[in-house]
């Protein structure tokens, strides 16, 4: 069947407008490691997916999946070990005042148990978010990046302007200068639910601010942020969705920036692919949470999860893969970085670990985002066999975020196509 | 590890609270089939999960999984023909009406999905939905559980007393009298709505009402819903993931009570266990959501999904497992009935297929529901080896929901302990 018929049978069954990528969508057939495949064989570099970690079919992944199934998965009302085995483990990468964890099947489910967690600790209800963030697609999450600065339409949701040096809100600011600059905007934040009689329930943003475009926050923004949340009654909500399980050569998004929250949302690459997700906090939190919810998820907490989700803490604690992507993720941005003097539109190149953003741009003065370009961009080097996307919120940043298993003779090979594709353009 | 040890530990990892069943809980680690073994070696005739549909462990999925998950499993914004084979082969089961498909990871996540169209399709907000049902643990989904009858705190959703024949809202009245009192109750919410201005969505029951205690539904009382709600401009939302995948002896719990809904929702058989959900509506209904939500899920749509949902198909269709579901139903219910005449506190014997309720009293004449009582058999019973549980409205409802390979043998088995029980009493 050709693709072309494919793209039509697909929006009479799922409907016209279910997302795809590329201007010629690309038809995946298998994957291994940090390669995909197609349906004529040629084959692509996977520099995009985050979610299969430890690589795609991972052996150790399958033979988890394969014996947990073959033996029990079953929902969490009857005793299971195995269960607790991974909280345990999982608790453990954590810092030590999170030590309970709620299992869900997606990071929006995890963000919804995050508000309620919230809300039903502080009796509050106001939430602090940024301009562009997303943590997922609920009624109620959907809220969460929906909210725009000085805009009244979801009362309980208040926006700020997500922190960043490359395009700051006040030109010629930086360091703490800046840093102060963004805390004011939360400290308004908080002022307006107090004015408007909304209680503060918390403030609830990523770690490593995935989806605003992995700006360089202002030092000290994030623990300042949760000083001023704390102090005003709420709790610090981090999602760690993306940020978290090594993606930035740490652990956790909030070790880059050197601050503790008190919930921590997890998901797409906890289970390489199998839905897992998940809220870690205080056992406190946890409890207060059950209690007033009863909270109780059919597929989560299963052996199956338990199974899949140690299996990806095997592969990462044993082949250390938060060393090698704290190497590859230097040793790539170092090259791009070199790349970017003699490269106009190469605006800024940022991140951390294998979490890259290139913000291209038409001109380096003025920082003029070039959507198109990017689109470009990305469309050629899947041409060349390497998958990115551009993204952010200007749709003008390349975003680079292989599996944990790439290597650096997978960044050699992409470097190669992305200094032909520049010499192209 | 002693029991009460696991117990103090799942406290701490997952939080006090979070629900086990039984006074003394079952510590399950091997299934096969309809059967479950525990720690200790002891099997059970698993009489309960209702996810588990094709079986424990059945070989059919674990080699699905197996073989999907050593290939491919990666997110949906690439072509992939699983996905629309599987759609292809599930919409087919569907009323021709219900053509397209939006997955989902949980049967919560699909009741976002559904209150998202239809409220994107009818520009509505006013839900109408029962005073006993569940759908879902999200923030939104949670206000369905929430409303109750004459209660404007969540003022977008409105409850009717559930329909049914055993405890009427009208004493004295039944056939299409008692139909006609229940299509009143939905007229008052529709009313209720348009005094306040808030234009009509829907209605979103379950197609059985399998958590109001699957009652005898009066007569045409769901396609009479159907039109005053579809002529109030709303739409009906079947809720199927308790009711379909052939629980009731049919495919859908709709034909049971002889309508077509506009929007399904559908989950735990689906998978077998691994996180499968979703919606069916028309084309243009998905489109519709589709184009006013940009709706993505990063696990939903996968291969991996679309691997197992096809095994699950698989042996519905080729065990002809309707028809098992029917016959065994059918055989267990009446030998139940039977048992009934000569037992006073087994008020009421009702249910379709593989969904049987025993309505458990204190005494016939006035149907005094026996909440104690009930517990006390769902533990014999579990001690004897059987795994039901007591639950509805009341908490005195003995729920039986097998697997669907559930046979006679072990419906015979399930009637000897049974009977032994009710002499022990």
């Amino acid at each position: 069947m050709s693709d072309e018929t494919l793209i039509d049978r697909r929006g009479r069954l799922l409907g016209k407008g279910a997302p795809l990528f590329y201007r010629d969508p690309v038809h995946i057939v298998r994957g291994d490691g940090v390669w995909l495949y197609d349906a004529d064989g040629k084959r692509y570099v996977d520099m995009y997916n985050n979610v299969p970690c430890v690589g795609h079919a991972n052996p150790r992944v399958v033979e988890a999946i394969t014996k947990q199934t073959a033996t029990l998965n079953v929902h969490s009302r009857y005793l299971h070990e195995g269960i607790l085995d991974y909280a345990e483990r999982l608790t453990g990468h954590h810092d030590s005042s999170l030590s309970s964890v709620v299992f869900t099947c997606s990071g929006t489910e995890a963000s919804e148990v995050a508000l309620l967690m919230a809300r039903a600790a502080t009796s509050g209800r106001g939430i602090i978010c940024s301009d562009s963030g997303y943590h997922g697609n609920s009624t109620e999450v959907r809220k969460l990046s929906r909210a725009r600065v000085g805009d009244n339409t979801t009362p309980e949701f208040r926006a700020i302007p997500y922190p960043q040096t490359y395009r700051p809100l006040t030109n010629g600011s930086n360091g703490s200068e800046l840093t102060n600059i963004y805390l004011a905007e939360v400290q308004k934040a908080i002022d307006g639910f107090a004015a408007n009689d909304i209680p503060l329930a918390g403030m609830f943003v990523c770690s490593i601010l995935a989806n605003e475009g992995l700006p360089d926050i202002p030092p000290d923004f994030m623990k300042g942020a949760a000083t001023l949340v704390r102090n005003a009654g709420g709790l610090f909500i981090a999602d760690e969705v993306q940020a978290g399980f090594c993606r930035t050569g740490r652990w956790w998004g909030y070790e880059t920036s050197d601050f503790v929250p008190d919930i921590v949302t997890m998901g797409k690459p906890m289970g390489n692919g199998m839905p897992l997700a998940g809220v870690a906090a205080s056992t406190e939190l946890v409890e207060t949470f059950r209690k007033n919810t009863g909270y109780f998820n059919t597929f989560a907490s299963s052996p199956l999860q338990a199974a899949v989700g140690s299996a990806v803490l095997d592969v990462i604690e044993e082949e250390d893969l938060c060393a090698n992507v704290a190497e590859v993720g230097d040793y790539l941005r170092t090259a791009l970085r070199a790349l970017q003097r003699n490269h106009e539109p190469m605006g800024d190149v940022r991140g951390h670990g294998l979490a890259i953003g290139i913000d291209w741009v038409l001109e380096r003065e003025g920082k003029t985002p070039d959507r198109e370009g990017a689109a470009e961009v990305a469309n050629r080097l899947k041409d060349k066999g390497f998958l990115i996307s551009n993204m952010g919120p200007l749709g003008n940043l390349l975003k680079i975020r292989p599996p944990l298993v790439f290597g650096r003779e997978h960044a050699d090979l992409f470097l190669n196509a992305f200094e032909e594709t520049l010499r192209e353009l």
